[in-house]
């Protein structure tokens, strides 16, 4: 992250205050949508830091992941697979449990979408506990795969994210912000 | 849609039975995803559609629209409008409820992302009985703007999407299926 990125950026994204529950401030990635300049920034952005990281495919996170996701795989020309809620997918799936502040959520990826011995880059909209990419990684995994990076637009390093993601895998963000409100 | 789209497509496009119910036969964009140029082929093809159409701004229907409407957006600089689930976007929405073959369901739009005047195309991945992409004609009236155009990688005509969404709406697709299963 450099100070151009984050004033870029910073202008675009809309902050939102006590979504999903109260206490909370939700920093919205739809602003950035709506400034084709800023979003161009961010896929410029992601192709100039993955062009020669030696990825094999792009998984996004389901759903705001996809927005930056596909046209990142689509530009250096390589499968992007979806990472999606339980349920989503139609064909024969690896599923991964993880704990949420209160109860657990299931993500799921196709069986077939996932090259043994591949490298796969992560992508979402916003870092957070890193708790839904931990899972996502093991899906990964569960293919034979090995996730060696994982991108977000924007990272709450607060909330120890490259802790829970561990020291193998290299994490990028655009902005970082250092409280939730 | 001619026999080079079809023959393209059709190739990558995964077929499942019985999802999400049984009798379903389900179109699976997922595969075109993990084909670079299959994907490449749709995004090049719906930049040459649209980028001399007048459009000022891609609504993705959530979550597989914003797989094809993020590129678009991107390559044509205009702005790219989430349309989602309820209660998934965090500001001041338009709704719009609609009816299923059982119950209803309630997709949204932002206040804020909607330019009065504005002429819209709406993106998703597969056109089946437009019941979806009415109501996202209906959140994007309620904001002043005007739906010209909509895009599905994949059609189903049989299922009637141009009688619900009526002759003002110019609908484009890449590759239709003429049967259910």
């Amino acid at each position: 992250m450099n100070n151009k990125d984050f004033e870029i950026l910073d202008k675009a994204i809309r902050r939102v205050k006590d979504f999903p529950k109260p206490g909370i401030l939700f920093y919205d990635i739809t602003g950035i949508l709506r400034v084709p300049s800023a979003f161009k920034y961010c896929i410029d952005k992601m192709c100039e830091i993955y062009s020669s990281a030696g990825i094999d495919a792009v998984a996004g996170i389901e759903s705001r992941g996809f927005i930056f996701a596909a046209p990142l795989a689509e530009r250096l020309g390589i499968p992007m697979i979806l990472i999606r809620k339980k349920g989503k997918l139609p064909g024969k799936k690896y599923s991964c449990s993880y704990a949420l502040e209160y109860g657990t959520a299931e993500i799921e990826a196709h069986v077939d979408d996932i090259e043994k011995g591949s490298r796969i880059l992560l992508v979402d909209d916003l870092i957070a506990t890193g708790g839904t990419l931990n899972a996502a990684v093991n899906l990964m995994e569960q293919g034979g795969a090995v996730v060696t990076d994982v991108f977000g637009v924007i990272g709450l390093p607060f909330l120890n994210y490259e802790k829970t993601l561990g020291p193998k895998i290299k994490v990028k963000t655009l902005v970082n912000y250092n409280s939730e409100n």
